[in-house]
């Protein structure tokens, strides 16, 4: 398969990489530099752009998209945009706009993340941006044509991200992002659709 | 208690109305006419205007929030932007911008709905939006300072509107309205908080 990650730069992105390179062609869509093309997900011109060079592809894993994190108190307005331009919006328009070039049987696979469900202080926008991205991942899967798939995962905090985030999952079992990567790999690689993979 | 119902005039906030009026004191939240006040919720600086019109108060319900449906393949990034304002941000920002003004051990109920679990055709920006605001409910209950409290309300179609919207549920199971209007209830009355209160 021919296969776009988008944030394969990034710490899972690269473990997804490196858990498909050797099954597949892989193209790495980094941020700014980086990576075989580049991408800017908050922008749909920049995501027509990264599809027009590609041409057609049959999978595309999405391992990208800020969320602001801060107090409930003092999340803004513009924080709380911010989240779902990049993070929602980023992964919709990912999908809807790769429609276009997708082949038959392809599948999208987008990155949410347990603060859906498991919050913690100053994650508000991100539990809320990720249950939105699990949302579209079940309601686009039972409309899409062509035997094209589309799932999620969810992962909690990674192990290799312990040191950055550690102090915000207090209690959080982590998990290395080579058991991450596999959760991508069965979205790929599966034929299951309008899923969410928790890997926790 | 004095509870304002935003979208009091509707077929849900008026059933809520209904269930709580002969407890409370209510104020009813219009769009454009009806109610006691009016508000645009997709614009922050109406809700500003509509607190600082009221003053101090105990619960907000929302029943509130407009959604676009239309095919997958169809809808544009202008549906789902419009879904994200009306019924995401729009209840976030009532959220939000409710704090200054709301008493201590207050409560907030927002409104979500089916298709965040149970998916239909046309529905995706709805499972969507659906999702986003009971993932915000759980971010925001464990932050809230003051007692205050905050839940959300999933129905399934309400058998008053089968009429209009029937033919996108097939096979579901339809609720009265004012079976509907007891989970408002539960949730301003009662005490729990970060609950999504599915009824169907």
């Amino acid at each position: 398969m021919k296969i776009i990650v988008v944030g394969g730069t990034g710490l899972i992105g690269s473990a997804v990489v490196a858990e498909l390179k050797d099954r597949h062609e892989i193209i790495i869509a980094g941020h700014k530099q980086g990576g075989d093309v580049q991408v800017d997900v908050a922008d749909p011109q920049s995501i027509r752009a990264m599809y027009t060079a590609i041409g057609s592809f049959d999978a595309v894993v999405s391992a990208t998209g800020q969320v602001a994190f801060a107090e409930f108190s003092q999340l803004t307005e513009a924080q709380y945009r911010f989240s779902i331009d990049q993070k929602l919006m980023g992964q919709v328009n990912l999908v809807t706009l790769g429609m276009a070039h997708i082949n038959d049987h392809g599948s999208f696979t987008l990155t949410s993340g347990i603060l859906s469900c498991d919050p913690i202080r100053t994650g508000v926008a991100a539990s809320m941006v990720n249950s939105a991205v699990d949302g579209f991942v079940r309601g686009a899967a039972i409309e899409m044509a062509r035997g094209i798939r589309i799932n999620s995962v969810s992962p909690t905090v990674v192990t290799e991200a312990m040191e950055l985030y550690g102090a915000y999952f207090r209690g959080f079992e982590s998990v290395p992002v080579n058991r991450v990567a596999l959760a991508y790999s069965k979205s790929v690689e599966g034929l299951q659709t309008g899923q969410v993979y928790r890997v926790n």
